[in-house]
């Protein structure tokens, strides 16, 4: 098995969840990196905690500017390029078919699609990678990893049963698609791309901690790190779910 | 095979194209509908010379106001409840990867994936229809049909290497998984759900009217007209194209 060396990571939504976890699990490794950048909207949250005994963790809490959280990434990585980017922010209105608005499904989209591809263009796009296609695709080298969810699956369309939150279902499928899409068009740059499905995580948005089908963070995140330190090529735009298995489109 | 026999019948996007298209050729069916509605935005577009032959045919050209629309329809239909939406008006945006913008994203989302549900909570929604799901479900009782794109499957991703055009892509598999979700929302109140690809098309959008592996409006709409006919319970959900064939997610 490899093992997960980067010198440098960005995590959105990394005050609490699974985003929390991520940044945890990036600190805790044997060869931690250089830079751990967490996104997140409140300065005093719980990576400010962590940033204390942490001087390699910088927390980008500006939510409207990606261009100052651009700046502040490259200041530190002196151009030598970030080299995985954990898009984990997301959102879900629990909107049925009837009652979904304009309002909500602009929202979801906005933060579940739209900013993870826009951090993708400032963060880990060609123009900013060293680029060595050559040698083959590793997390190591170049990631973009965009938290997705089976929700996303448009065969499956798990959870439909539990609450038909129709907004989030569909970003899921365009996350994926995006995710498909990055690997069509960033392969020859050296970047890998992968959608994962964390599992049902006992997180805010998981809910019902007591119910033991459900899994912890730390089990989610050690076992997303573990997949993605294995990741090569062959593997680059797939939909896998936290124990590495394949999820259905 | 069954003959398409529709009380009434919606079509977004019905100025030039392939909206155009299924107007013309609803109104030539053998039995035509009592209400041809056409979304328009240009009241004098080619919608408005059919109208001057059809008094069957009216033009719904208020784009920012789906109410005033469904006030229109009301009207006419007298709470009986429209049987056909036809969502087709979609856009695309030429950006790649690296030149996709906030903008242009929101823009084709709202066109191609939220419009479609916001019509249909209008139009077709459980709380308007008659509702008889006993006796099966068929397009002549009442359909949602979306015209989506084989742009849009995430397996095949057909057409990336003509032009990368990113947020459309997306737009499509959230369009298809709009699809799958009221498909499954709809099915007990009787509305047949359907995603269309309606092959590579002569228009505007499809563009090159000399290239021979495209087909014309007229058999891209004959052709759906006459799968949409034959549809039934086990089809409300599907993903196919103009000549019937099941595409992948
Ligand atoms: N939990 C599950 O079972 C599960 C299953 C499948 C997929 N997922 C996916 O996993 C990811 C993380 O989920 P989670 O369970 O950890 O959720 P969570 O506990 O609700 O945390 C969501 C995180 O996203 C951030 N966020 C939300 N909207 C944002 C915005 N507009 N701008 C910036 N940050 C924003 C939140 O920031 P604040 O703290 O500032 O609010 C928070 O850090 C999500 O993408 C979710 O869809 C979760
Ligand atoms: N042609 C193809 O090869 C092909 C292949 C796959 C899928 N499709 C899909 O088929 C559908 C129709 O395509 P087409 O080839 O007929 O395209 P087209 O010739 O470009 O026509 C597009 C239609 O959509 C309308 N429209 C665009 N934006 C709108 C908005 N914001 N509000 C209201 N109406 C709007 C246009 O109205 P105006 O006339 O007012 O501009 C026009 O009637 C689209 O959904 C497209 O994605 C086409």
């Amino acid at each position: 098995m490899g093992e997960l060396r980067v010198r440098s990571a960005l995590v959105t939504g990394a005050n609490r969840g699974i985003g929390l976890g991520f940044v945890r699990h990036l600190l805790a490794l044997p060869n931690p990196p250089e830079w751990v950048f967490a996104g997140c909207r409140d300065p005093k949250g719980h990576c400010s905690k962590l940033a204390l005994k942490h001087p390699n963790l910088v927390m980008l809490t500006d939510p409207a500017s990606i261009k100052a959280a651009a700046a502040s990434v490259g200041e530190r990585l002196k151009g030598s390029g970030l080299n995985l980017l954990i898009n984990n922010a997301g959102i879900v209105r629990a909107n049925k078919l009837d009652n979904e608005t304009l309002k909500d499904m602009s929202e979801v989209y906005m933060t579940n699609t739209i900013a993870p591809l826009l951090l993708s263009q400032v963060m880990l796009s060609p123009a900013r990678q060293p680029g060595d296609p050559g040698s083959g695709l590793s997390c190591n080298k170049a990631a973009i990893v965009n938290i997705s969810s089976t929700a996303g699956s448009i065969q499956d369309l798990y959870l439909w049963h539990y609450g038909q939150a129709v907004s989030y279902h569909r970003c899921g499928a365009a996350l994926n698609m995006l995710t498909r899409c990055q690997s069509m068009g960033y392969r020859e740059h050296g970047i890998l791309c992968i959608a994962f499905h964390p599992g049902w995580v006992k997180t805010d948005m998981g809910g019902d901690f007591e119910d033991k089908t459900r899994v912890t963070v730390d089990e989610s995140v050690g076992g997303m790190l573990k997949v993605l330190s294995n990741l090569s090529d062959k593997d680059s735009g797939s939909f896998l779910d936290w124990e590495g298995k394949v999820m259905a489109w």
